[in-house]
């Protein structure tokens, strides 16, 4: 079909009247986009029709394709090398863990990380907290470091899906991001572009997560799966509960320290489970192992062992940080200064407002506000209490990490923490799993 | 309640969600896409959120007030000062015959007109055929000639509610158009800026419409009526069929010629009827005549006298035009060279396809394709025979106007229109009558 007929607004008006869109049509308005003869105005009309009336696999999947031949698209062509990306959370400091983990297992790890988005924390930035981490490579770079070590972290470059980055720009300021075919081919469009054989998805459901019904994380894993298989990935998905923040610590150094224990076997049990578990399913994916379970006993064993952890510390000299920082914690930047909140009255933990905890962080400058914020390092939360956990009067919640001079924000911060944040109840709650379910999706 | 914590993206996200806008809501967007502070990019994904989720009439009420104050808003404050506005079909010149009429009975008709707009005339194109008439005046002098001479025709102007100027060229390129409170948002709040204190709404419905349902004409009549009455408007809505050109002639000088045929009380029947039928309207909501058949007989009164003929005179001359055009067509300009089609087989007229109609007539050179052509006043057809009409085999159908360069693509129109814009049937089709219903809704 000829593609010289089509008008902006024709596509506007298909998807604005619930038919679906050909492959040409999506190819021809997004390069148009890129290349200015689609008005932003008009990309924008388009997506608020898409968030509202959808759109078939077959058009999410095109959707990604010419979003991801926007830019670069490697292709290592090695069943091997499995990257993992997780939808966002409050405290997911999971990549750092099951990396290692993986990479020590013979998993080859193309990280592209994303910066703090919202109430939710960023692998980049946390990583930053490591003086001398370099993020920003070259893709050439990049291939290399990944052929050579088997493991490499860096963040958004603009070769990659940049149709992507200026679609997200938009979507960000129209109330268009909670789609899930939008969701999905920003996604992919990144994660396909890392050339990758197989993806592992960390799908966040609960009041941390963007996705906060488990029927919507369920139809986002759907649509990612599907979406993988089409460009012939091999996909796991998992739904995670973001009920409350994955392990204790909630900041960037924090958040890196805390990893490193893991990495040490002394870390929370929830974060180490569940990092275990998603270094088992890349190892999986990657066929070094039979089933999910096997690879998940490989991980286990790279972990006790303390390959992961030298693995990590390869990790953090191959991009010029200093791996001592692994043992002397001083040389990472954590704020001086700390509060304590304690509990108003006895009970259990029932909830924990895990947005609003991502977003006090913001508060405390461990985040950004606007893209142009420099992000503070050295800030965060330490939980002593998780959901479900019994308290007594006046016990230690968390310890509040901050400066001097945000003393008074700080007091606020306390008050609302007890009052509102954190709620309590006489009886145990009844607590989500963790891990709620799992899908495999192995391509022809 | 404070604006202050207004963000576009709420705003948008609260139409998304299917909630209603409050009047604050509406008018800090409004406003903001004035002044720069909300993207053209952040109107359009309202608009399309608009479109697909609707807005109630208090709502669309709102969106009106902000667009009508965006710009002058006069008011002559005279019960006598009536409007007509037709949402556009394709041989429409009833204003050249209604304004004349309703004036001779006393009404002063303040008329602000746009020009052609997709397939539909402009009424402002087709005066402009007449040499010298002056469109573009101040709005000073629009209201001093009002005053004076009961009777004005002008083109939109900058002052009137600029922000339906951003709103619409936004609509026309998204997909955004056909839109109940938007049409009517656009619609009235340019009308009440004029400042009339009734309105005369005619509303097309039929293939040669943008309204293509009687359902979609009505809805739209109600929410113009209702809009009218919050702004204290006596209103009157009336459904006419678009289901073939109005009157004989598609073309603007064509037009204005078959306008002063109807003044001379020698027109073709349909046009002559419904444009007394307006006058009529126009008349009753003056308050000059106690009821609309009373309306109608006073202005079949004028239009036998030549009243009305005299007025439309005054109105060229008072505008610089020069009147004798009236007497003398070759002052106007036609084009030289005729090309005749003729009825392939003997039959009904079962179907004209109007809106194609509408858009050969562009083709010609009649209307424009985008905003920056030039209007050729030469070209057009005259129809002899119209729907339900019977015919013999090689009986002439319609008389094309055209230029001898154009002679390849006259050629190739006379076989669309015997082929597929003009059909036929064995037996008499049944018709829908011209004016399909009617509704007064009196203010307090």
């Amino acid at each position: 079909m000829s593609t010289k007929n089509f008008t902006p607004s024709a596509i506007i008006k298909k998807k604005r009247d619930k038919k679906q869109l050909t492959k040409e049509e999506i190819q021809w308005f997004i390069n148009g986009l890129v290349d200015g003869k689609v008005s932003e105005y008009q990309m924008t009309a388009l997506l608020m029709a898409i968030y509202l009336n959808g759109m078939t696999t077959k058009e999410t999947a095109a959707l990604t394709d010419c979003m991801l031949y926007s830019g670069t698209v490697l292709d290592f062509n090695d069943p091997t090398v499995i990257d993992k990306h997780s939808t966002g959370g409050v405290g997911d400091k999971t990549s750092f863990i099951l990396a290692p983990i993986a990479a020590a297992c013979g998993v080859k790890v193309p990280m592209i990380a994303g910066r703090g988005l919202g109430h939710t924390g960023g692998t980049v930035d946390k990583i930053e907290s490591i003086k001398g981490f370099k993020t920003s490579i070259t893709l050439k770079q990049f291939e290399q470091r990944l052929k050579k070590d088997g493991i490499v972290l860096i963040g958004q470059t603009k070769d990659i899906a940049p149709a992507d980055k200026i679609i997200y720009s938009l979507r960000d300021v129209t109330a268009t991001v909670e789609s899930i075919p939008l969701i999905t081919a920003s996604i992919m469009s990144k994660k396909l572009a890392e050339g990758a054989s197989g993806i592992v998805m960390d799908i966040k459901t609960g009041q941390g997560a963007f996705m906060k019904t488990k029927a919507q994380a369920r139809a986002l894993a759907t649509s990612i799966r599907e979406t993988g298989l089409r460009f012939n990935k091999n996909m796991m998905t998992i739904l995670t509960d973001m009920n409350q923040p994955l392990g204790n610590a909630v900041g960037n150094s924090l958040e890196i320290i805390e990893s490193i224990e893991v990495l040490k076997n002394r870390g929370p049990k929830d974060i180490t489970e569940i990092s275990i578990d998603l270094a088992g399913g890349m190892i999986h994916l990657a066929g070094l192992a039979t089933t999910h379970e096997k690879g998940n006993a490989m991980a286990r064993k790279a972990l006790k062992s303390g390959a992961a952890l030298k693995k990590f510390e390869e990790l953090i000299k191959n991009q010029g940080g200093d791996p001592k920082v692994c043992s002397n914690y001083s040389l990472l930047p954590v704020a001086k200064q700390t509060t304590i909140v304690t509990a108003p009255a006895a009970g259990y933990v029932s909830n924990m407002n895990n947005e609003r905890i991502g977003l006090l962080c913001v508060d405390l400058g461990g985040g950004r506000k606007k893209a142009s914020d420099k992000v503070d390092f050295e800030v965060g939360f330490i939980f002593n209490k998780k959901l479900g956990d019994r308290v007594k009067k006046g016990e230690k919640l968390l310890t509040i990490y901050h400066h001097a001079k945000q003393n008074k924000m700080v007091q606020e911060m306390c008050g609302e923490f007890t009052s509102s944040v954190i709620k309590f109840s006489k009886t145990k709650p009844k607590l989500s799993p963790l891990l709620i379910e799992k899908k495999i999706s192995w391509s022809k």
